[in-house]
């Protein structure tokens, strides 16, 4: 194990959480809050601190996957910390465990608040909190590697680490470069959105924060109703631009190159929005009842289910207080998730589909047993390797998933509905669940320890399990 | 696809069901009920009929795992539509659906009811009830094996359609011998429950069907509060051979060979054990409140455990008001399930190995990428395409799942705590689930449709998944 990389870039990552304190600190000058001080003596600490970390010489530059995956795993954990720190010390979040558990359910765009009343927080605060939401989305090592002239060939090891889906492709030779086109795409769309939440009328900070938690696919709001409060144009637009960036961005990429032949070859793209479709058309079925008109149905449905299959969690209805059948869809699609690429959380849809594909292959394979049978993606065969790696993320999603309920169990005598959709919405990086933590509630009730087994599944769910595994595995922190 | 090879073997198994019905007949004479005649009739209906059928020639001797997957499918609906007749024409159950409900339930040794009071019923209908769990724990497929001189070489098809678990191994070189050792193992150790129960005190008919209910893994008792108005004496009897029945028959098999070292080599009955024990362990502290002595906190909790981990359902004492701890590692463990070539359901505790080895030998492989790594269970490396196929069925699982989940949410407006576990405890062929589908509840509230889906899954749940997957996939019944 390279230690000297490790903290070498977890210097450099120290350094970047100062650099993006500045931004919460510009809004507390505006807005002439006291709270903005705190963050510029923070985020002038914090980037001497990186500095120095940053300086020390080097031992080797090579390094490995596993080193990429503990860099990514630690790098999360101390960005939350450093992140929470400026809450407590301004009092807009006092209890650390609180502060923590709102600064990971941000950065890992998850958007389960430990708040009853989010409109008494400082804008500062407000401000930072769905920051980190954008800060999470893309992830913050591909940040690094995007803005940073780092050498080396080795950063793939730190991009696959970071980026969700099942297969991580260059969009062009160097890291670097994929990394700077995939943030300028995110960039250009989050622009947009702000600009036309804008022109419709909502206030620039409103649509700033709004933005940023549709950008990560977040979902702090800065209304204690999230965005129920809003105008029915402006969740519209809502719904448009989190379904946009549940897509993967190598559609824009194509996009932007004029390929227009490769967008219409991706399957996920298909998937995903077949999925959408279904969801929608079905749920409004089901609730036509419950709204005075068809069309209000249709809207809130649609703001609801790209909300959640996006993992964002901003809601503009008590989906709790729904019908069973749109509870539990609404569960499934918890799990299912955004494209992989996008900066959406959960399962991802390729990983569903190839899921579904090999299923299906499997019974061809009984019915023609001497067949060739493979499963294929975007027109492409899937090699076995990628087919393997699926399934065993299914499996250690599956038995990550039951030892977080079996643990909170133990420490919150709660209903099982409710233990069960809070690791649901933390592991796929939601926001609201149902019952006791549905989209009128807060975590902010639960005993600490619950807490920071919640913040463990944001944090393995959107880092994609292995580098919150890899720290909990002793072999790892010995020295072969 | 060979038709004249399924409808001959259908036949065979309707002669069967005939000669099976023979004996709830008998019990009838024995009570003086009238219902016994509807029992003997039907039963030379069933043998006549089946006769005829099978009788028909065969266009070819020659048939693969596709008509093995086919036939077995059907072969276990037929036997259940049969077997539900008698029930519906003496009264027993007047509705069709209900009786097919029960004997579905019966045949896939689930043991979940439709019925509020079994006392009502005769007890040739009560005996045939249970005598369902009998012949479904070990399979009828192989029963038939056993005692039918079949000739020809594809009766591997048949029988690996039928068995549970991840690998089906012959004990001995030919399938019928094979399948003579499984089901005089099987028939040894009920009978000696039948006498171990009848010497404690036990009345004769009541150990019968408790015997066959333990034997299958099944859990359909005879009087309305399962089995807690038994001695405790009889519960731990009960306790101590349900949970051999969810023991890996080829133990047996090796005992009685003499290969102990062989027994002590199986890493499954490791596994299965110690989830046992760890269970009954912590289940005990979790609710020894609720007992007046540690001992019988440790009675009821061993009863419990060994009851839902080898899928029969019996209960002592209603775990649905037990504290969430002890009711989430319970639905935990209904998905565990019991040992492979046990007669217990669920997904089988070497499935569940092998999903944890998977997953750390990924994580070996990060730390050590040039390592070779491979997947050992009972000493021996596993193959590539075992560990493809364990994954590919935990994909299927899940998919089932998930789809029967939101099916029922359509059709009944129920709590997701009942539709989860009620398809959870029939889809892992457990029998009584959490909330209202609880250890003191039934299902016979439920509306027509839901009750089919159930059946699906219990089927499904049973027979592996793909037997009942095939019927479904049109490409099956268009003749290549």
């Amino acid at each position: 194990m390279n230690y000297s990389i490790i903290r070498k870039i977890l210097g450099v990552v120290i350094q970047f959480t100062g650099a993006f304190l500045a931004l919460p600190a510009v809004c507390g000058l505006f807005y002439g809050e006291k709270q903005a001080i705190v963050y510029i003596v923070l985020s002038i600490a914090y980037f001497v601190i990186g500095r120095i970390i940053s300086g020390f010489k080097l031992s080797s530059n090579a390094y490995y996957a596993r080193e990429g995956l503990v860099i990514v795993g630690m790098s999360w954990i101390v960005i939350s910390i450093l992140g929470a720190i400026p809450l407590v010390i301004t009092k807009d979040i006092p209890s650390f465990t609180d502060a923590l558990f709102e600064t990971v359910s941000g950065f890992t765009t998850t958007g389960s608040s430990i708040l009853s009343d989010v409109e008494a927080l400082s804008h500062t605060g407000l401000f930072w909190r769905s920051f980190t939401h954008w800060v999470g989305g893309m992830g913050v090592i591909v940040f690094i590697l995007a803005v940073l002239p780092m050498t080396g060939g080795y950063n793939m090891n730190l991009m696959r680490a970071e980026s969700p889906g099942p297969t991580v492709g260059k969009l062009v030779p160097r890291m670097k470069d994929t990394a700077k086109i995939l943030y300028s795409i995110y960039f250009g769309i989050t622009v947009a959105e702000i600009i036309v939440l804008v022109i419709v009328g909502m206030p620039l900070f409103d649509a700033l924060c709004i933005s940023f938690g549709s950008a990560g696919t977040g979902g702090f709001g800065v209304r204690n109703d999230s965005c129920a409060g809003y105008s029915s144009l402006m969740q519209s637009i809502i719904t448009v631009f989190i379904l946009m960036f549940g897509v993967n961005f190598n559609a824009y990429f194509f996009i932007l190159r004029r390929k227009f032949d490769e967008v219409f070859k991706m399957s996920e793209l298909k998937g995903y929005f077949g999925i959408v479709a279904f969801s929608i058309i079905t749920i409004t079925i089901n609730v036509r009842n419950m709204f005075p008109t068809l069309y209000q149905a249709f809207h809130h449905s649609a703001f609801q289910v790209a909300s959640i299959i996006t993992t964002t969690g901003f809601a503009t209805a008590d989906f709790d207080r729904w019908p069973q059948y749109s509870r539990a869809l609404l569960v499934l699609i918890m799990f299912v998730g955004a494209c992989a690429g996008s900066t959406g959380g959960g399962m991802k849809v390729s990983r569903i589909m190839l899921m579904f594909k090999t299923v299906y292959r499997e019974i061809r394979k009984y019915l023609h047993p001497r067949a060739v049978t493979n499963v294929t993606m975007d027109g492409k065969t899937m090699d076995r390797s990628t087919l393997h790696s699926v399934s065993v993320y299914l499996s250690t999603y599956m038995l990550l998933f039951s030892v977080s309920v079996l643990l909170i169990t133990l420490f919150e005598n709660l209903d099982l509905e409710t233990v069960f959709t809070s690791v649901a919405c933390t592991f796929n990086n939601i926001g609201p669940g149902l019952s006791k933590v549905g989209p009128t509630c807060n975590f902010g009730f639960m005993q600490p320890v619950t807490k920071y087994i919640l913040m463990f599944d944001m944090l393995a769910g959107r880092l994609e399990l292995y580098p919150m595994l890899m720290l909990l595995t002793p072999a790892v922190w010995k020295n072969a």
